[in-house]
């Protein structure tokens, strides 16, 4: 409750959280503020100006006012982590990058290699020239590109918990197929959004979304892709009835017979070394994760298929959360400094 | 709030409702109370006896004891709708079929035609002569055996929303596999269930359960056999944190290749006449249909598959309103009387 | 599910719903949809016009699209509910009333007697000569007015709920001081809201709001007044994470010492021949009153308080049920058609 | 995600956490795993040995198996939080003080000075001569008594969150009457209880509870009499349909006129140098102090009376977090190590 940032000694760091007036953005700055070797130099925001962040959100103990971002708050900084939609993000980076700051990027500006494929998706991307030097920030499986990168794409939620949940079958060529059947909490959907997200009409209900086509299909094809799985792939998201959390089923046609034990072994030894990542004998619950940046990965045969579910919180592990792992990595820290 | 029944005339039947305190026979007892032309003639429960059910549960106003169930009950009904749990039910429905009362069994007892395969999931089978005269009611599919039927199997909750997503595909020969990823409220899980149930361990929870094998798979492939398709599916519930309602998707690697609007016009014209079934432009969520024996019906492919989505109330479409709509027909009513 | 609504013979009345974009107007659009007796003649919104009613809520059943209210529309029937906000409802409510319409009006319009209390806690009015014809719409407190009415005012949600359980006090002379503690689900905040009524704010949360001073106070006293109670009253209400719902504890002095038995006695008797409100032995959840007209009252004493606890739906008997309630007195009809 | 407990150097102190498989012992066990200068020596219950302690609740991470409590563990222990039901707690609290042990009592056995309040609210007690020694641990409340005690007793979470909201105006003689009206998350019913504590019975319900006599009571009064405030209380728990999270409103009337400025600078001068106790400018939402030991309190004036309302967590302020905060008085530390 003290106003006065928790630092142990001086920090690695002076870092600006932009856009924190939003759910993903807010978070960061609180991971930050409580983070024994980050500065949070600037909360910043497009909208909100002058309102103290902990009024706004009372649940995030930070006792700062959003400011306006400006070149003065730029200099001053050694990095940054912007949570911008969007399109509104690319030319923010793009000048962070131009005055030196290590930048992660919560929007999607940076995660499609291919620019076309981000302007079929979303929209004309007006800084593709720094695409090269963005690294995916799936810590886990992109973690020596992470570490050297002056510029993370920190991936979309759903293709966190689907890629965690696949990896280990993807790098074995063990996927004929895939089905991804992914269900989120309504934080996931973000502020804003008016009726849609009046409380009354989320309450007791569950419904899919996006049927057809979702943003998240291409940025799971390239990460598949890159492991050697170039076919298309079935993904249909869900909002359920809770704030945060998120449950991805992948259902896996096997390239060969596969038995529960087997892939149980294939998991568990994959992820043996990784301080976040879990893999479980019980499925995994969505509160087994909240509030962390854990995924906890369960597999399974059922019927024909292999089954393989990921537990992360959407908003930690799915977004703030491993900005910051990634943050650490880039700056040299110790990877689990100032996370859960 | 009256203490007397609001019937219109004579009563076509008088209906026990035997297991009337758990959660689906308390609903279709409230069903039966309401219910203009059938009469309630006793609840019967093997515990909680001398209780009254409105004060078991307030919200189903039907202001009757639960009585023990005994033979003079029997004989003074002409139809019962029986909520045991599985294999406790089996011989009280011989009983009351060797009395001539009419029955929908709710439990798994005569779902399954091959006894060797209700061995296998459930339990011994103790009136296996009763399986060849009990019609299967999923009344969509199979409404000209329950119109004639003196014993109805009441289908499980996912079988249910399964095969009504799936059926205008398997008539068309157009399934080539199956992915069934389906998700419920808690209310599916039924009373008892201690700490596991406990409202802590569910709020702002999601999980799959019985991930390997679910009792209601070899329902669900007994159905598609029956409409030509005969290979193994892949079936993972899920509990969600609401009471009532229930989300079946159904991934589909079709036949041939199809299109969206093919796919609409096939589900618009397989459920045009259907009075509780509904073909939806939008994905369907749960409490558009909660607290009736609605089924929305969502269709589309999503990259490389076909997904049909269905909604329904698992204590509704799900157990006892389908059972009062199966009796409605039994009983030569019309098959929407006392069911919204 | 089928379109044309269902009435037994002649309606008694064909019945305008003129804000049924609303939480509280869709539901009596849906309650007067499935009314015997009464004609749903049209629906009426001042947005989403041309949207059907079960497309903009698939919970209510109500296959009409929504119309722009005019004079053609109000000639051709005989009754409305009209559920505007403050101060836009009373010019709509005299043009009808000037046209022979009997109405049910659900805003706080006609609910003060008087137009300078009124002008204090909401705006200037624009009607004030309609006030002396307007009965007060808590029907169990004022039947026989609201009988011959043909301009009711509906009370607020808090009102109801607050008075039901007042009632049988303040008709003794019992209360010597009363604080009124008030819980309500989130659909009584209404649509729209932003993000407020976000479900991320709301989920696992519970507030106060309006703690110094709310526009229901006035009301309730005014209530109290009619029945010998003149001071001022204490009302602070909350807003819960569930959708319907309201609970509404009256911590009262007494006048003289009282007992729970005594207590129990007086309210059983006061509600005994009551269709709606009951007295009850344990303390009620609003579960118990979802989704019907219901009121269940529970008196005991408290240290050295009365408390008085009663539990409604917000949207049902604090609102829209009731106007049915209403309506069926104002035409004659038994006071319990339509509800449950 | 680390199997060795993150400590800084030599603990201050070996804790044994008794009765760990509930919902306060579970949540104490990871707060005494997570802090800096405490060992967590051991995690006892009466059930579930052998379970490790991440497997019963994987949201609290600490990978401890639940052992029996013994005589080597006690002597191997400094100090002891004890999370036992009422009357069981007395006898083990016995045994841990004769060995030497600092103990945290989480029951009820030590928190009534007067022995026959407790056998008249409780049971027989086994420990009278302890009573003496055992100082209330209501931190902000009772800090030097703490500071030197060796046997705390840690308030109930009703009586916490009402006398940090009653204080002020206690000490100033400013309350004539007052009445408690409670709300709280299902997690303070703890585990157990069977159907009641069903999802399906709680989820969209709110109810009160022990409406007549609730043990709480005679707590918060022994504490208002401290302060100066001998009348008895009314007080009203309810159930709200949230895990964690309890908000106290407190009705009082005053006994010279207050206005609302005035009660604000009160409470803020009350408070200002407290750690964990904020005066809000806005009516606080529970989930401001989810998962935190913060209490906010508001103040203002609400009709004729005053309204102090106060939110914790009831699982952190409310037990355990409470708890720690004593732990580090008596040991030394500084009151908020291990704490938000």
């Amino acid at each position: 409750m003290n106003e006065a940032q928790p630092l142990d000694g001086t920090p690695a760091a002076r870092v600006i959280v932009a856009g924190a007036s939003g759910f993903a953005g807010a978070l960061a700055a609180q991971l930050v503020w409580d983070h024994p070797h980050l500065e949070l130099a600037a909360v910043t925001a497009r909208s909100d100006g002058g309102t103290r962040l902990d009024r706004l959100y009372p649940r995030y103990r930070v006792p700062l006012e959003l400011a306006e971002l400006d070149t003065d708050l730029i200099q001053g900084a050694d990095a940054a982590i912007v949570a911008y939609p969007h399109a509104a993000s690319a030319p923010v980076v793009a000048e962070m990058r131009g005055r030196g700051l290590r930048v992660v990027d919560l929007s999607a500006d940076f995660r499609l290699r291919d620019p076309d494929v981000y302007e079929r998706w979303y929209a004309p991307h007006s800084e593709p020239e720094l695409l090269a030097e963005a690294a995916y920030g799936l810590t886990e499986l992109n973690r020596d590109r992470v570490r050297g990168a002056e510029l993370v794409a920190n991936p979309g939620c759903y293709p966190t918990a689907a890629m965690l949940a696949l990896a280990p079958l993807a790098e074995q060529g063990l996927i004929a197929d895939v089905v991804i059947d992914a269900k989120q909490g309504i934080s996931g959907a973000g502020r804003g959004g008016g009726d849609d997200m009046h409380f009354v009409n989320l309450a007791e209900n569950a419904f899919a979304y996006k049927v057809e086509a979702h943003r998240h299909t291409p940025e799971i094809e390239q990460s598949l892709r890159e492991l050697g799985f170039s076919e298309p792939v079935t993904f249909v998201p869900h909002l359920l009835p809770l704030d945060q959390g998120e449950l991805v089923n992948c259902y896996v046609t096997p390239t060969r017979e596969l038995e529960t034990p087997e892939l149980r072994s294939l998991y568990g030894g994959r992820y043996a070394g990784e301080p976040f990542v879990r893999s479980t004998e019980a499925p995994p619950g969505v509160r087994d994760v909240r509030d962390t940046n854990a995924c906890h990965v369960h597999v399974a045969t059922s019927g024909p298929k292999v089954v393989a579910i990921a537990a992360i919180d959407n908003l930690w592990k799915g977004a703030s959360s491993q900005a910051v792992q990634n943050l650490n990595l880039m700056l040299g820290l110790d990877e689990t400094e100032g996370l859960v």
